[in-house]
Formats: C-alpha cells, structure tokens, sequence
C-alpha cells in the first residue's frame, strides 16, 4: 500500500474534547477518501487554542499527502482556524477578494457585519472551498483543506473538493460475519494474515441476540489476494460447522 | 483553570480510520472526565501499528495528567497495542498472574487458547483495570490507562477507576439557545468573552424547523462569573426580542 497517498483529519474544537458534540466528520471524510484510495492515517482532535492548532498542523501537514481540518471557521470568537493556519504557514492574513464579494452578494446590507466579514479572511493566496450549504468558504493552502465543522456544509465542501485530489489504488474490502467468538477465530485468522501479509486483516467482535459473534474485514488493493485470504476463512469456518453470513 | 489535571484520548485502531466504525467512546471518556474536573486536552487516533503507537504514547504520557488509550488489547493478531505500551515504557512484556488466573477462572478447560491468553499479557507492574463485562483486564501504568474498544467493555472499565482519578475544580456549564443566526449574535458574544475571561464559551449554530439558531455554551469553574455572563446575553436577546430557551 505504499504508493497510495496518506491524510490526516484535524479537527478543532472544544465542543468535541467536552463531550457535548459526537464528531461525524471523521468517517465521513475516511470513507470518502477510501473510495478514491486515499489512506486516512491519523486524526487528532484539538482545542480552540492557537498554539494546539499550529502545532498539530505542522506536526501533520510535514507528513502525509494531505490534511483535512474541520471545524473554526465561522464568525464567532472562538473561530480561530484560518488565522491558525497563516501563522502555521507563515503567511499573512486578511479579506480574500472573491469570499468577499461572495458573502457581500449573499447577505442583504443590513446583515453584513464584522463578524461574518471575517469569513472573508484567509491565509494570503489561498484558494477558495465553495460551500453551497451556506456560502462562507473554506480554503487550500499547499496540501492543507480548511472545512466547516457543522457536518452538512463540511459534507458539501469535501464532496466539492474530492474530484481534485490525487487517489491511489483502490482499497477495497470484503467482511465475513461469523458466529463464533474473536477468542475462537483469532488463531486461524493469524495464520490467514501470515500468509497474506499483502492484505489487512481486522476483528470486530460483537454481541446480537445474546450469540457471540466476530465480523472479519479483509482489506487490500488486490482483489485476488483478498479473495483468497476470504476463502481460506470460509473454509476454516465450514470444516468447524461455524455459521457466516457474508457482508455486502 | 490552570489547576485542572489534564487528559488525552488515544484511540487505536485501523477500524476508525477506515470510517467502518464510529467511534462513541471519545465523548463518553470527555462527558466523564468534565465531572470529575479533568480537562480533556486532545485526542488522537493511530492505526494499529507499533511505531504509530508508540510514539503517540509517548507524546502524550509526557504531556497529560492522564492517558487513556482504547482499543487493540483483544485476542487476534492485530491487537497489539498492549505490547506497544511495555515498548513505550522499555519495560518487559509478559503474563500478568492475576490476569492469567481471572482468564483460567472464566473460561473452560476447552476454551482455553494461546489467542485468548494473550489477553493475559501486559508490561511488567501494571495495574489491571477490572472488566467486569468480558473479563479480560486492561491496566495501568504510571498515567496510561489501557481499556477495552468495545464501548459497552470501556465504559465499565472506565467507571472502575473514576474513583481513583484526582480530579480538579468541576467544571460547570450553561446553554442558552437562541433563534438567531451565528452571525448576528457573534458580536455581543466577542464582547462577554472579553468581559469575562474566566469562562470559556462556546456558540454552536443549527438550523431546526427551517429556522436558523445558535446554541451558546458557557463553561467554567466559578459558577458566579457563568451566571454573570449567562445574563448578558440573556440581557441582549430580551433587548432585541431573540427567542430564547435555557437549556438543562
């Protein structure tokens, strides 16, 4: 899998770390991103504080193909991303010309303030994310991707962007749903993984109906292997007499 | 609030990075955390690989009051996280007796396995952590506290050691929601922040019904300054005739 691109997700915001808000950015933007072959490789999650936010930008943008942050960006106070990320770049902040003109187009005169104007402001250079959801956009610096929080304008803003970046080989995946404890498949499965080390092997254990079961994901750019490595499984599963149900 | 212990949320797991799960257990580790007066201060989210994780733990072991990690500590092969703390500690690795005698207690002669007894296995001295659902300890060492990913396993485990965390001054919190626009609200906002330093607020806009709303959290140790605060904007939105409704 090493010629795939990699990301990370950044998201900020003190709502997350207390708790009050349950983020749904994130797998949203990881399953985006595995349809295109894109490997989300880490996330992080930090306050509203500016030293948080420009190290954890620095720490990521320095180390996968892209970055994708949510969260910060609207009129208020606490929304401290975009002049985050120009200090993280070194850049200088200010009006973007065209996200001006669109939120002056967008509001009615008696609407425009100062705090909605400063979601004209960007790093200097930065090139516009269109927002359909609610107009104020979100932007690019080099392979950083500055996103809404509220999860329908981010959902806008990364389906905008997603034609535009570079995928890898296509990850894909087949699941197997077994009717035995992890405790039971956990040998077999290891030896599975030995001998298709191409492949990524996970186990979910679950409880449905009081019966103990495991779902199995097989992940991996070569269907064939995947293939494989989903048949010697099944095959372990039928010698045992295990019930499986195989997953879409 | 400089007097608060402090926390990170390490979340391990390749399952969260492909956007197959959702994890839950980020904001029930923070909602219990906020009780008891610890600040959660970040989160991170690592694939269940060793250098990954490892120098996650070390990162943030040395930077909190507390670590707590989930995930990877199962039966299969790609549980590897417990390894991965003994790694990050330099310490050896091995069966824990107590571990191996609650395992050998809980499962029959029959069930027992060199996978399940992994499970058993943790870094010289740790502390285990009761799993009063499944019975496979976590554990602890120094700040690190290793649980479970399954949320129902975590959140037992977590309840466990609550009582042993030293907490700080509780933080206390206050919601009004308005039925304005973000943007119109952003200001008087801006100004109660400044007016009121030791509070930390948060604005949090939705649209429910067609109709634009902004929810406005505050937060803080001196539930007098919250009120204070609370009134200003209570004061505001009676002076514009804004709908408001106090939240629990």
């Amino acid at each position: 899998m090493s010629d795939q691109p990699t990301a990370a997700v950044l998201i900020i915001g003190n709502e997350i770390l207390s708790g009050r808000t349950q983020d749904v950015n994130l797998g949203y933007i990881a399953r985006e991103l595995g349809e295109i072959g894109v490997r989300l490789a880490e996330a992080r999650v930090v306050p509203d504080i500016e030293v948080e936010i420009i190290d954890a930008l620095n720490a990521l943008r320095g180390r996968y193909t892209y970055v994708f942050t949510t969260g910060g960006i609207g009129p208020t106070h606490d929304d401290i991303t975009s002049a985050c990320v120009a200090k993280a770049f070194g850049l200088p902040f200010g009006r973007h010309p065209e996200a001006e003109r669109r939120l002056l187009d967008y509001f009615p005169p008696e609407k425009v303030n100062a705090a909605r104007m400063r979601m004209a402001e960007t790093p200097e250079g930065a090139e516009l994310i269109d927002n359909p959801v609610s107009i104020a956009p979100g932007f690019r610096v080099e392979n950083v991707y500055v996103m809404a929080g509220v999860p329908k304008i981010m959902q806008a803003m990364f389906d905008g962007i997603k034609a535009k970046l570079k995928g890898g080989p296509k990850l894909r995946s087949k699941s197997l749903t077994m009717y035995t404890p992890e405790g039971e498949v956990a040998e077999p499965l290891a030896l599975i993984q030995h001998d298709h080390a191409e492949i990524d092997i996970g186990s979910y254990p679950f409880t449905r109906d009081g019966r103990y079961g495991t779902t199995i994901v097989f992940r991996g750019v070569d269907e064939s292997v995947l293939e494989r490595g989903f048949q010697a499984l099944q095959a372990w599963a039928n010698d045992r007499g295990v019930e499986t149900k195989q997953e879409a």
